[in-house]
């Protein structure tokens, strides 16, 4: 447990150790992943979705400053692929140097550019709950900009910002995946743009009329507008953030948020045991189990049926690739 | 077996039953498609990709009359949610019975509508696996048009279509998501406009120099081009999918492919099992368990290992919701 006490005492080098540990299923790195996280739910996690152009980056570019002029610890995990902050050695760098490279307050991982085993949703989760562990105040997700992976980061934020661009129709897609319902905050950036009134105007009527005014939240999702300058907008969307954290707080949102995100996160783990327990299987009888279905001389409901007897015959060997003797 | 003796049969109601029944878990409707089984994988699945907008449906509804001139029987599953194959009562029915209303050996499903309980995915490899026992020669898959859910249509797919326009610059984001790769045959659809012959041209040099010429498969995806009318490209494409499935049958592909398909579907249905098993776990006994997580007074891991154990000594019990003395 030297990493996760380490990381726990803010050590920057630690925090990036484990999160490359987990990503590389390093053995030992679950458990200290478990040590932290009961030390983990004191950082306030703040999604940033939207189609892909909209200007997320630029906005967390601008937010990390904003939540730094405040003093904030700030951490950014970059999901994706496009992102200059997920931008590999050169590009992804420079950014980040030019901007808060020389700011230790400031702790950016970009998960885009590898390939995570468990999933990138586990792996965004397990890395907030680094950064949270090591004492952020604030994680910045920068999601990758379609469908479910948004909805996924926006699952498990505090706080889920949507950026939207006037003329873009984005709304009608974000709809569609119900990531409209999902966001406490929205952010008009490209204000200068044709059509940001209406578009405001539009999304406000459409809040209005929404059936969440009606149940157990009373918060008023803002419409902010900004420009993909830090001039414009930034602070607005900083300061709505923290006013959702201190709605939350009082109405105990929170704790139900959490507890909703909990279970989440307790499928996913539980679906990349799934996972890794086939990878794991002996090759020559999951290959026989395949072919057998292939050839239709077996269904998959009793293929089923004899890998979840094997998982119980097995019992919690072999249960996690790396169990250490306080497992056993 | 009632169901599944008529499906195979051709029986054109029992299969809309069983499909529904399958949706709505109906108990003995895993039964059913287990006896069904075991005889599919004759049919030619045809997954039909592309962004939202560039035509599918169309194409769909012009391939629908070509395949029927071969004197081919074929099925139909819309997934996409703005197909007008799945608008529901009003459009969907109109567009169903102008074209192939009256026409017994066209079946047309539509899953978009309704809230499949096990996944879309799963839902539309069930849907197929009726269409394919009731002897369609052809089962057609119209994709949403989006990310993660489009790739798992190519990969259940023997033949998959990827429908582009000209200009579109879809090609970067079907690239970005791997679909490029999974395509076997591809339609530049609106190949009136403007930019289509550089496309073509784009994506022929695209695929000489893509890694899959160096790799197993000799096949050379066909770039068609295609209208959204009838008249023009629809021809090629239904040539090129029944010529793919001759190069599949006679290089041993179509084997290696559906090997891999029954891997994918059994994790699904794994998936689908461990969903299930949450969902039916006593209510009580789970929510304690996340609010335990929320808290953090537990990890995610130590309640995996607690689920499991649970599974193991609950053993085949509630492993499906709908057992019969058979599984006993």
């Amino acid at each position: 447990m030297d990493l996760a006490k380490k990381v726990l005492q803010g050590d920057v080098l630690a925090a990036a150790r484990l999160i490359r540990n987990l990503e590389d299923e390093v053995e030992g790195a679950e458990e200290e992943l478990d040590a932290l996280y009961v030390n983990t739910g004191r950082a306030q996690i703040v999604g940033i979705t939207g189609a892909p152009g909209v200007g997320k980056s630029t906005l967390l570019g601008c937010l990390i400053g904003a939540f730094r002029r405040k003093g904030m610890k700030v951490g950014v995990v970059a999901v994706d692929p496009s992102s200059p902050f997920s931008g590999g050695a050169i590009l992804g760098d420079r950014v980040r140097m030019q901007a808060y490279g020389v700011d230790k307050e400031v702790f950016i991982r970009s998960l885009a550019s590898r390939g995570w085993k468990g999933g990138l949703s586990r792996a965004t989760v397990n890395t907030i709950h680094v950064m949270d562990a090591m004492g952020k105040d604030i994680v910045l997700v920068e999601a990758v900009g379609s469908g479910q992976a948004d909805i996924d980061i926006a699952r498990i934020s505090d706080s889920a910002v949507l950026v939207l661009n006037p003329g873009a129709g984005d709304e009608v897609q974000m709809m569609k995946a119900g990531i409209l319902e999902a966001a406490d905050i929205f952010v008009i950036n490209k204000s200068d743009v044709a059509g940001a009134d209406r578009l405001k105007h539009d999304l406000e009527v459409m809040l209005a009329m929404s059936a969440r005014k009606a149940t157990e939240t009373a918060w008023q999702p803002p419409v902010v507008m900004a420009q993909a300058v830090c001039e414009k907008g930034t602070d607005e969307v900083a300061e709505a953030a923290l006013k959702h954290k201190e709605y939350l707080d009082a109405s105990g949102d929170l704790q139900r948020r959490r507890r909703e995100r909990a279970r989440t996160e307790l499928f996913w783990a539980l679906e990349n045991y799934v996972k890794n327990h086939i990878d794991n299987m002996e090759h020559g009888h999951l290959a026989q189990m395949v072919d057998n279905l292939a050839r239709r001389k077996a269904n998959p409901r009793s293929v089923i049926l004899e890998i979840i007897s094997q998982m119980s015959s097995g019992g919690r060997d072999g249960l996690f690739a790396h169990r250490t003797a306080k497992d056993a």
